[in-house]
């Protein structure tokens, strides 16, 4: 099956540099076997490809490509506290869409993260999701997704 | 005390099928100790009962009643993936409320949901929990619950 | 380094009591070498110093200083079932902001839990976190946090 790099790379995908917080806290933190990571918003090179809210100036399926971006960059947060190999099992993402309040296709989204941490991670990719409509992200962003992963001891 | 099972009996329930996820993710998801469950809909049967924000279109009392149904439903997720008899405790339930702008009772609707997981589990039922109130939720739900429990070894 | 305790005290800081949970629930629960709490409210002496969305009501400077004030009923809720000083990570926090529509500033609001976390728990107090705007929140506080800490088995 290769490594998560390789199945990463068949997608025409590298793992980009993690985002530094600004502030106190940390992109992840791995505690005993498991590994939690800060919310990502699906930042490129240092910027939000698009901002607003899902449903009004951001397409379902604008979102579902945003979407995917932060699980890569999800992905780029666990690899800065353990080797990427060393997962296990993705336990759980947590979806936030920032939503027009009568956009309800929240799953239609996060699928392009789920999809995209199964393609990465294999078997262990299936994981448990909640996916919630919220009012507002930071900087506008559409979706922020967040991950609790095991690996390996 | 009986089983899970039996005290649900006891409250005229049944643990009902576990909605099956439309896409690359599950219901629950074990890892070590953990079960971590995905966000649950109140479905009855595959339906919902009611949708629309609570404080407008849905009120307290019967987002009230959807909570325990959301709640019913966590516990079939569980079950997917371990015996419920295994519970040792029911560490964390998230509890999102699609709110009207002016709803502030999340705690009382969520009260559906702690009540079910205290009356299913006993002593070991009693849990943290976070009630917020959402902007909208996938398929116009007015409530969304996910868990963490923890199971024997 | 000294206590928790008295990197509190340094900063003119005491832990408050915990406030009881008026329903089925418990402001923390330990499972294991993990501590979750119930997400807490900016709760002085029983009362909420401020209500509304953050961006009307609300300023973001009054709502760092809210966010601070969680994060000291954050560290009551870990002290109501373990010793502070066993805690040896905090894991990861969970920032809900009440917000207006308009409002980005999650992360600016975030860190007044963040730092008072560092300042409280030295090198063990680097974390992950989420932050979030959502709708509205319980009593119409405008933050509510939660976390996850690990501590010494």
């Amino acid at each position: 099956m290769g490594t998560v790099a390789d199945r990463l790379a068949a997608l025409g995908l590298t793992v980009p540099e993690v985002a530094a917080p600004v502030a106190s806290y940390v992109p992840a933190v791995r505690s005993g076997a498991f590994v939690h990571t800060s919310g990502q918003l699906p930042f490129v090179d240092g910027a939000l490809p698009a901002t607003g809210k899902v449903g009004a100036e951001v397409s379902a399926e604008e979102a579902t490509e945003l979407a995917r971006r932060c699980a890569l960059n999800v992905i780029a947060a666990i690899g800065s506290v353990v080797d990427l190999d060393s997962v296990v099992r993705v336990v759980k993402l947590g979806v936030y869409v920032a939503s027009a309040p009568d956009f309800t296709r929240q799953p239609a989204v996060a699928n392009g993260a789920s999809e995209l941490m199964t393609a990465a991670f294999g078997d262990a990719g299936a994981h448990a999701r909640s996916a919630v409509g919220v009012a507002v992200l930071p900087l506008d962003s559409p979706v922020e997704i967040d991950a609790v992963v095991e690996v390996r001891d």
